[in-house]
């Protein structure tokens, strides 16, 4: 199988550069206001043009994502007890947790969609319970009707972790537009990039007004602090960076829907492989291409595959393994009992996100889905067939 | 007096930029590379200059000082609990007790160095104190022999906000090297800076590798997360700036103390203005340009030199007021107390920081200076003298 191994190494992703020169010519004005940070010009600009984009009223950049998740649970007035979210996702959504003084409740997740289960969610309100955090993994949206009416009932605050969900719609709407607030990952590996960065999407001028507080320190004037803020504050490096990116991202997306569609092309026949399609009622993004590896069927274990394929020169990314209810901060925790998390325990085990990038190119994908094709048959005849 | 007003506004202070042909070449290498964060070439070269040039062994670069001093108290596993610290200071150090569910206990300050009393300290620690958090107020070092020993006595932890403290040297060492760590702040309002950005200086090789780990999200590798961990990360777009700033950090510093010596001199004889020298054994940094007013000599009190001021295009501003123990967060707290704060009190009452950076230049501060003394004569005079 020698000869599939690619001339240069292959990673989960890359991000799409503006030219240097256009960047660099982005600068000249920030140099010549010396205005580098806190609010500068090209910060608003982006602001705004975020908001255009995404069709939504209140965006506040953050210099990360995970920063704007800390502070959004801040300026919901979510402090101490307990949030129910999901296991299955990057470490930052439990760690704004902790920084909070919140103790996560682990819900199992959906096997169709990888988000938060919505009727698992019920059993797990306590008293203390104070919201529900779901994330829209790999932007595939949460049910997000369904986790409204519950949230409604008991009168718990919905907050997004949204990192991935940049441009997706859902029935004709921002998917961002859901929920109490939700929160953007701008970092490199992300479909959107300003290096790193996000943003936090509010829901009413009041809460917008707030944010900014808090992401400055909980500064409102000169003489008077609001309340314990942070430093949340995104810079016009990376300002300028991101209104670049923005002016692409709309092809960028176009061309990983035609990588992701020779994906499934390639790869719905392989046995053991499991590939999703399209979701009814979403405009998706792109940004991840997952797929599941069945072992018994495929041949060979996800770890197995995900090895392999490194000696190909094909970085592929266990996106998310392992779960947050493993790390050792949180195993102690009742809700993170393996018997309780079922799907997200089998998810987490047979995920791999493949690369995909917009100028990733056709033949590389073809050689990719071909060398996993080849893996899976030498796996099943290793082992007899088909164990 | 109108033909003192200045014909460009001057502001507290400003950054001293690269060329941007300079800094595009720098990014040369980013853009060929990709590879934007996480530990990049130019972040790991700046990490290492940082180290020469500070003469310290353990140096983690982190997104902002805010973050690095969140991140600080977690790695030195203060969680919970009080921690005696000044008023005197920017929000950001009383925010980040408030993020680490840690009480603050406000002390007062010392009447010479503005900076935690340490005969003050003692009579403030319970059962509950972890640690001791001092800040060297304008880079000016704190009792550093005291505090310590009065930590080691009851078994306390020391972390230093250094905010100001780039490059300060004290009886011949690095001040940064003194308590169990040290924050800097590389804010664009900094000495050096890169643009937003910080660093956390470690004492051991353990604690450097956790804080690493904690920076990012405390992943420790592919498998393993360690702790409740954050974003903290430095992109290598300021990376490239700071490497190009500490290339002329020293002639900033240079240029910064000739024109303190200028201040000095003109404002030594004001009545009710009191501007301080260096102190003994310190090889200062000469970031800030702090005097006090005293509103019975002077003529008018700090509010209205600090707002007449602007009328003549000067924006000085009052570094440190309010006090934190004055934000509604906080001044329900037994030690907010304003009776028990005497001397922060009249600190930030009459403390003002007057423009100070490289590029001002000698005509400017002479101006300034004339300004200030022309101020006082007209107050005395409108009051009747002196009152």
């Amino acid at each position: 199988m020698r000869r599939y191994r690619l001339a240069e190494p292959v990673y989960v992703t890359r991000p799409t550069m503006p030219s240097l020169a256009r960047y660099s010519e982005k600068l000249e004005g920030v140099w010549r206001r010396r205005w580098l940070t806190n609010e500068g010009e090209l910060h608003r600009e982006l602001e705004g043009r975020l908001r255009e984009r995404l069709g939504l009223e209140y965006v506040s950049l953050f210099c990360n994502g995970t920063i704007a998740l800390m502070v959004a649970l801040q300026a919901l007035r979510t402090h101490g007890g307990e949030v129910i979210t999901t296991p299955f996702t990057f470490p930052a959504t439990a760690h704004v947790l902790f920084w909070n003084g919140i103790r996560p409740v682990f819900c199992d997740i959906d096997a169709e969609t990888f988000n938060l289960d919505p009727r698992q969610i019920e059993p797990l309100i306590s008293a203390e319970t104070q919201a529900i955090l779901p994330v829209h993994v790999y932007g595939t949206p949460c049910d997000v009707d369904a986790i409204q009416a519950i949230a409604d009932r008991h009168g718990l605050r919905v907050l997004y972790d949204a990192a991935h969900a940049f441009g997706v719609e859902y029935h004709g709407r921002s998917l961002l537009s859901y929920g109490d607030a939700s929160v953007l990952s701008f970092h490199a590996t992300k479909l959107f990039t300003t290096v790193e960065g996000g943003a936090l999407v509010s829901k009413t001028p009041e809460q917008f007004r707030r944010v900014n507080f808090l992401k400055n320190f909980g500064i409102a004037d000169e003489d008077t602090v609001i309340g314990p803020g942070i430093n949340g504050k995104l810079n016009e490096l990376q300002a300028a960076f991101g209104l670049l990116q923005l002016e692409t991202v709309d092809v960028e997306i176009a061309n990983r829907q035609r990588l992701t569609d020779l994906y499934r092309e390639q790869l719905t026949d392989v046995p053991g492989i499991i590939i999703r399609g399209d979701r009814p009622g979403v405009s998706h993004n792109y940004g991840y291409l997952p797929i599941l590896v069945e072992p018994e069927k495929f041949g060979m274990c996800r770890d197995e595959l995900c090895d392999s394929l490194r000696e190909f020169n094909i970085f592929a990314r266990k996106y998310f393994h392992p779960l947050c209810s493993h790390f050792p901060c949180y195993s102690a925790l009742p809700s993170a009992d393996p018997k309780r998390l079922p799907t997200a325990e089998r998810v987490a085990g047979q995920v791999l996100c493949l690369p995909i990038y917009g100028e990733l190119d056709r033949e590389t994908v073809l050689a990719i889905c071909e060398t996993i094709r080849q893996l899976g048959r030498l796996g099943r005849t290793d082992s007899g067939g088909g164990r």
